[in-house]
């Protein structure tokens, strides 16, 4: 995935936010005017009012640097009355949705698909919590002046911040983009432990104020390592919420698969990517389906299947920053709104997802404690659970084996923010995805 | 709005396009296999075969030049029977929807959300029809691969080009985003000049190629000024049909007037944009209604309505980009859906929208022969009426006469390209909206 920003660790941290909480957060006797203090880190003021009659209260518009105190963002501070709208519109109750990142590219396509109702449907109000850092402070305020302008009614708050522990609080969902790129020189390991510094510290800040149950969908890379820290950080957050996107990698495996058998794409069906979002990620044609039959039967050309699908699959991010001078942000931030579908809508019968999941308990015999890309189904309730009726054959055994190992060295390498002793780096060759990075 | 690239007039036009057509073009007697020749600029062989049955027909993908014959995209090549499709989903025909400066940034956006459904609804299978320029034709196969990634059920048909002459046929939309931006040294007239030969040819090619009743919507800047030249050009095609994008400046209107009076911006309703896309704009608050109240009882801050709210509408792509560090692509995009919306659902009762339309036969008494933002209702089905009732005072006719004086002498300054004769500059102070050519 081409990454948005470095979502800073710095101790300066502040944060702007909108003070309105849903109806299902308060227990008000009016709806008219009621006041509100709410205690997690520092205690706040919660001001609900209703806009029926309410005219005249201008709020100014954020446009300074950070500030230490909390403030709402433009148009988003004005107060109303959330549960009125809920009862005559039967809208769901508002849910909180982080997006770190936010000021980056991917982050620009996915906020206004949530803000726009595409992904959690038209009777769902959200609240968008922005994520970024000192240096994106502004652009941020772009975004959300942005967002402002497109007039979504779905849109009921947007705040922006650079501390996690502000950003992240009450959050049901939280979609990680951002991370940093790598620079001049830096090693595979430099990366991994840079990145996962950031990841520790969202896992600790989730861990301390996010919904108990939120669901956690990382995007920046390395994406199964950096969820795994974040799992691993968070030990008050059920491992089984968090997922590391390996979506776009699927859909990419299923256009391809459909582009050699002739078929339009939404003939393909049990797409499997396995382990990790690298180089030696696992694109399974053994399981897959084309009109319901398995691909092999329907694909005769099995010496493509073997020696050039997998590698079509992997260099199909580099071959597009060829092509477009950038990184694929459209079609990165349309799988995660696919990712999160899968975990809302129960799952069409007989098929199912790809997500990098956490392994303790797997079927499949692969090593415990990793986030490692399987099939999954869900009922669309938020969970999932792994697919069992999937075969194997020595071809793609030997592929997920060194998919695995590259895992497994991965954690080796940041066993010191996972908790779990000194760091020892024996990284092979360098497997990251071109220009995901 | 925020320029993409030049779409090239040059003559080394190619095309590459899918063949498929939607059932209504077709009189099959099989679903299973037919053959059908059709002329328009150039014979061409349209194949249709049914997919159920169909396997292993491999179509290259286009990744060379641009050629001279047309060829189809990647996975979009994959024949298929959308009839069969049409009758077991309820879906609706097939419609053609061209974009021009496909491979900027607002058709970035605006692309996926066409083929997400989100504007055209779910039951609407979409054929994208992309215009680009030779110099921009890489990039173009990079958004092509983005959206074969995307795996939208409802887009079946993506072609990519650079003649506006193959891309347009049969479009029933044309969203025309791409022009020039102004180079260094240019003067206001050169940039008139040439975004306007673009357009005059595009307006030849609409002509000659789209559907007959094709809605035309210009948002490549002057848009104004590019729409009367299109529309100018296209005399067989009604010149009610086109409309110069001012739904952008609405939204930031709405959400200005929102945060004066303390309400969320769904409360506002009845905003018009009269008059030209630029600094002259003229944002009405005599008219508008927060919570069905007269903007001027609800605002007691006149003095704000009338020194300060226009500006800051005007100003706004501005600031978004001091601190974005971009130009509003994202809301634009989202502004040209609210655009295509409003011609397609029904207008709110008692509401309105702004567009830009053709002011021949307006009762406001504003000079024919001009496309000036004005207040429109539809009934859904893709035309619009011009709002009756709405009242003008003094401070609001001053300002409508100054922009209607400026679309007159840009008229003026494009003559050439309108077929009106010799073309006469005399363009007053530069108007031109910051950072949105």
């Amino acid at each position: 995935m081409a990454v948005a920003e470095l979502t800073s660790p710095a101790s300066a941290y502040t944060h702007t936010t909108t003070r309105l909480r849903s109806s299902s957060q308060l227990s008000l006797s009016s709806t008219h005017l009621s006041l509100r203090f709410r205690r997690s880190f520092s205690p706040r003021n919660t001001t609900i009012t209703c806009s029926i009659n309410q005219v005249q209260a201008p709020v100014p518009v954020q446009t300074q640097k950070p500030k230490d105190k909390s403030e709402c963002f433009g148009v988003f501070c004005q107060t109303y009355d959330l549960r009125a709208e809920e009862e005559t519109k039967s809208w769901k109750k508002l849910i909180n949705i982080a997006v770190s990142g936010a000021a980056g590219m991917i982050s620009n396509h996915l906020l206004f698909k949530l803000a726009s109702g595409e992904v959690f449907g038209p009777d769902q109000p959200i609240a968008l919590k922005l994520l970024g850092s000192e240096r994106s402070f502004q652009a941020l305020e772009g975004v959300a002046m942005e967002l402002e302008d497109s007039l979504y009614p779905l849109l009921r708050e947007v705040s922006i911040g650079i501390n996690p522990y502000e950003v992240f609080e009450d959050i049901e969902w939280a979609l990680l983009i951002g991370a940093k790129p790598r620079g001049p020189g830096m090693e595979r390991a430099g990366l991994l432990d840079i990145n996962g510094q950031i990841y520790a510290e969202q896992g600790k800040a989730l861990n301390a104020v996010a919904s108990r149950n939120v669901k956690v969908i990382v995007v920046g890379n390395p994406c199964n390592t950096n969820a795994l820290i974040c799992l691993k950080n968070a030990p008050n957050i059920p491992a089984k919420n968090f997922h590391a996107l390996t979506r776009l990698d699927e859909n990419r495996a299923k256009c391809q698969l459909a582009l050699k058998a002739g078929v339009f794409y939404d003939k393909v069906s049990n797409v499997t990517i396995w382990g990790n979002h690298s180089t030696t990620q696992v694109p399974d044609f053994l399981n897959a389906r084309i009109n319901g039959l398995p691909v092999k039967e329907v694909i005769k050309d099995h010496k493509w299947l073997e020696e050039e699908f997998t590698e079509i699959v992997q260099k199909r991010g580099g071959v597009l920053i060829q092509k477009w001078g950038r990184s694929s942000a459209a079609s990165t931030a349309v799988s995660i709104v696919d990712a999160i579908k899968s975990l809302i809508i129960p799952t069409p019968e007989g098929d199912w997802f790809s997500s990098g999941v956490y392994t303790n308990g797997n079927l499949y015999g692969i090593a415990e404690g990793l986030v490692f890309s399987m099939p999954c189904r869900s009922k669309g309730d938020g969970d999932y659970e792994i697919v069992k009726d999937v075969i194997f054959d020595d071809y793609l055994l030997k592929k997920i084996t060194k998919t695995e190992g590259e895992l497994l060295a991965e954690k080796r390498c940041v066993a010191h923010l996972t908790g779990e002793g000194i760091a020892f780096c024996d990284l092979p060759e360098d497997t990251m995805l071109p220009g995901e990075m």
